[in-house]
């Protein structure tokens, strides 16, 4: 009942947004870098008009946001949210996970302390608990990604710092960003397949990055050691 | 990336079919009984040729099937997945937890072993950890879910052994099925909202249910002693 319930009727919108093909692989290069309209018509093979009727609305739906540099106006996504969607006999439930529901501590413990808990004798109980449960479960998987996507920010930080060239730092960035061939990094970064290649030959060196067989597919792997104890 | 690695396509259907708030309606229906066409028509004031169309488009997508009873043919929903989509600066990733993926038990344990491994110090090793506790999350959230339907499945088996009037037991399905107030029962299920209440009072005085003031609105409460214990 949580789509007819829920205050926040945001989903409806995001929803009906993300059912375009278009501005989902808009959204997917977003991830990778802040882009301007043209970057992104080139890259994606689209009409920039098409484009920035794209990024209006995604921008208007507070998906995306922009900011002025030059003469140029970059689209990159700032914010973190979650959307489930359960289907089943008996329920029908979308449930946005946004912002400021966030608390990590906090859900960790009910999460925890729901698991302890035993049931008792009355059914409507247990269905009680078992849908608190299930909300503190979307509470823990938007934390999880607020993490992965700290520790992102975190490496990106240190990759400004560190003494490389500027084509390793790109490509040392698209690692980061979740490109794992050097065919997806020439073609995001628009840098040739060639100094994709020579750049990953000097990180594998400095022993930043290996090569993984996966099936087959040779995927790189980062290898990052930073000061992390947790 | 896991818009891209997916072997599972199917959300990109099914996403495209929840943009439609009509069929949105029509599951939201689905989830407390079966129905046919003419039925759905009447409940959501929509024309039967359009109703059709619709659940002719989620039933090839596999969200819902059919089947004869007399002369009618009945839609419902006879499949529990769950869709989690993210959004964040440096991701945008949607993936399908289906049928053939949960297993509570195991699950758990991969869940309590991630959440008892201390990091290493490699950046990239506390990256992937998280994101193993991100599958391991959804798979959780969608046990989670199958056990509620399990659950409600138990209920109706239960409802109809009771020696009840019939009219208490429609309005004792519609409480399992999340319907909280005589209008809503009413209207889903055609009974007279006078006929509803008189059901309400009988199934108050046996104990079955509770009415339960929440913010000004009166909400029934089931209150249901099986034999549960867990």
């Amino acid at each position: 009942m949580l789509v007819n319930n829920s205050k926040d009727k945001g989903w409806e919108e995001i929803i009906e947004l993300l059912a375009n093909e278009s501005r989902r692989r808009i959204l997917q290069l977003l991830t990778k870098k802040p882009c301007y309209v043209s970057e992104i018509s080139y890259a994606l093979r689209m009409a920039p008009k098409v484009v920035l009727e794209h990024l209006e609305k995604l921008e208007r739906a507070g998906i995306i946001r922009s900011y002025e540099e030059g003469r140029r106006r970059y689209y990159y996504i700032d914010r973190t949210f979650n959307i489930s969607i359960t289907i089943s006999p008996h329920r029908f439930a979308i449930e946005v996970i946004g912002e400021q529901d966030g608390d990590l501590q906090k859900t960790f413990s009910e999460v925890a302390a729901l698991m302890n808990r035993r049931a008792g004798r009355e059914l409507s109980e247990v269905f009680e608990r078992l849908r608190d449960m299930e909300r503190a479960f979307r509470m823990l998987q938007k934390d999880i990604s607020d993490r992965i996507d700290e520790l992102i920010d975190r490496m990106i930080v240190e990759l400004d710092r560190m003494r490389l060239d500027e084509i390793s730092k790109v490509v040392l960035y698209a690692l980061i960003k979740g490109l794992d061939t050097p065919e997806k990094i020439s073609q995001t970064f628009g840098i040739p397949y060639e100094e994709v290649n020579l750049a990953l030959t000097r990180l594998e060196k400095s022993g930043l990055v290996s090569k993984v067989e996966d099936g087959g597919v040779v995927r790189l792997k980062l290898r990052w050691r930073g000061d992390v104890n947790e």
